[in-house]
């Protein structure tokens, strides 16, 4: 059974002075056009928004209404920040299993309804909460500080590195009209900015965003009917991992990660990732996060992802572009929407309409890879039009 | 493809002094033990849960690490008061998609932990929170009165009529020993209670309860390498309905439970559910909602509820017994918990294995039917063993 990406969506991102169901809308919008269809053409809507930070704790309903799948939108997921692509899996398994023809993943969150300190605890209950937050107080910034303590500790990688990540990220994102920051950085800012959880610096973090991204799935049959030139999912890998941070076995990887990634290779036979992928996200929630995905993801050896990142290779031109759109570090990171805003970016670039953040494409394949959590959920998706 | 229904687990609804995860466990233990199966024989886990009412915001990942399906649980779902069997569909779709074999659907909910008017006022943001919430403090009672003041209005219903579901309901349920409420009450009872929101009197409504319960779903390839006796789901149906009340067409009915027992019927080929099914579970959160269900699914035809009931025909030896099991109202509503639970007690009936709540069995067949808010979500099953 092969279902296809027929249209995809995302709005602005950054701080919106709108309701969750008019900022879903903008995506919804473009992604029908997209696909050239209408709501009356779609049998399913998946709603995926962590909903903690807004007023609509129970956001599907009006999302849903708003955007005409009233009757359509029996379900909200959450993965915490992989929300979207969970929205993504479940439209697809609902196709797959014959329940639908056409499916709607949305991924939508409003962030700055509340104060950044809020926002911040609200996250941190994500992980464990009785005993690393309620106790240490521990949030998401000081828990990836702790992957780039170790990972330093271990392999060498060093704050230059990292900083690196965000420069890439701040010069892709001025070329995308759809990113919360649209400024250049250099080195120094990011070295320069004030610690939020040391080795993490203010410029290592992404930022807290609103936004939404949608995209739409057809099974092969519909996808023929339509005439439409289909991305199709070849790949799909899940995992997840402990809550708590004390069971896990290491810090300077996410298992989640590897055992997503392996799944979603088998399934879509890749063996040499930077050699048989033109281009991919990954989750860079925090600049270490980014050089940690290289290697988790095969596109380098453990250890290597900040000289990977040092010697270009994640850039236009090297082994394989990662995050050419901004990634979450300056396009932003509104939570569910990042998942389906991952696909979308790929969706883009695998139909050559990236514009001035094109990458050259020969294997036509890419792939997504969207972390909740610190590894507690992880969905890797290879993609291939 | 057929999917089966290899093991169920219900914990005891009530007060509950556990944590979510431990609470989860009872559930998932029962279900492992049923189907003869352990955690490493489940592909997927999908954890369904409202999570507005406890100290974990995000229940997916301490529930799974708890359980022992860490790795396994990259969804967390949620549909309001329906959000279990989104699960179970979520399950089903990932099993149907090939994605996986074998897969666990998880309700848990844990409502006891936040006092009654927060409990009241987090679910009524499960309807419309800008205009009939914070406006008008509109809360489910008060909902489910304008369903039942309407039909009354309409069609005569009587408020001895709608009590007559919930003696029903505590007597079945005092055979229950997973029920949250186990005391016989008559209809002197229900009418001279206080009144919640009239015409609903407090033993009217579904109490709030703490609860888990647990569904393992198989392929078909995989039932019979496991020599189970799977109860097979034939039919599946949805729908969704605005979040505004203001703009539905009628408070007699639920629209949406009108479509998604039609698109489950048409699915599991079911022309006269009545005749057709030997037992069904429904969304008793109030008495009316009993009645007006009867309707919706076509046991009876529209206006002629309250009198299903007065003529005995949801009872034992009735035209189809409905909620043997004590229903919501009596056995308990941890919301999550609520639709796995449904599944729990149709296949307990199914394969016989009710003890003094047992249903004659001749069809081999069941329905569930659950509902998120008003009719904003709805779910209706066909099982068949």
């Amino acid at each position: 059974m092969k279902i296809g990406i027929i249209g995809v969506g995302c709005s602005k991102f950054g701080v919106r002075d709108t309701t969750i169901q008019e900022l879903a809308f903008e995506a919804v919008k473009e992604a029908l056009d997209d696909a050239n269809i209408t709501q009356d053409d779609v049998n399913i809507s998946v709603v995926g928004s962590v909903g903690t930070r807004n007023y609509e704790l129970m956001p599907a309903v009006p999302v849903n209404e708003y955007c005409g799948f009233s009757g359509k939108g029996p379900i909200r997921v959450e993965s915490a920040c992989a929300t979207g692509s969970s929205a993504v899996y479940t439209a697809y398994a609902s196709i797959a299993s014959g329940v639908a023809e056409v499916a709607i993943a949305i991924g939508v969150e409003k962030m700055t309804e509340v104060e950044t300190p809020v926002s911040l605890a609200v996250g941190g209950r994500a992980g464990n909460y009785l005993w690393e937050f309620h106790q240490y107080g521990t949030t998401f910034p000081a828990y990836y500080a702790m992957h780039a303590s170790s990972h330093m500790a271990k392999y060498g990688t060093t704050e230059e590195q990292m900083a690196l990540v965000a420069v890439k990220a701040h010069r892709n994102a001025v070329k995308n009209p759809k990113a919360h920051l649209q400024k250049e950085i250099d080195v120094e800012t990011v070295l320069n900015s004030r610690v939020i959880a040391y080795p993490l610096k203010l410029f290592d973090c992404s930022p807290i965003s609103d936004g939404a991204s949608a995209v739409i799935l057809a099974s092969e049959s519909k996808v023929k009917e339509l005439g439409a030139d289909a991305v199709w999912i070849e790949g799909i890998g899940y995992s997840s991992d402990t809550s708590n941070m004390t069971r896990r076995e290491s810090f300077v990887g996410l298992k989640a990660s590897v055992e997503a990634s392996r799944m979603a290779y088998r399934m879509a036979k890749i063996d040499n990732p930077v050699n048989q992928l033109d281009i991919a996200t990954v989750h860079d929630c925090f600049t270490i996060a980014e050089i940690i995905a290289y290697e988790d993801l095969g596109f380098c050896r453990k250890g290597e992802g900040g000289r990977f990142i040092e010697d270009g290779e994640s850039d236009f031109g090297g082994k394989i572009p990662v995050n050419t759109f901004g990634g979450l570090k300056a396009k932003g990171h509104p939570l569910a929407a990042t998942g389906t805003a991952m696909v979308y970016e790929i969706v883009k670039q695998l139909r050559e309409e990236a514009g001035k953040l094109q990458a050259e494409i020969k294997n036509y394949a890419g792939l997504t890879h969207n972390i909740g959590g610190t590894g507690h959920f992880a969905w890797v998706f290879v993609l291939r039009r």
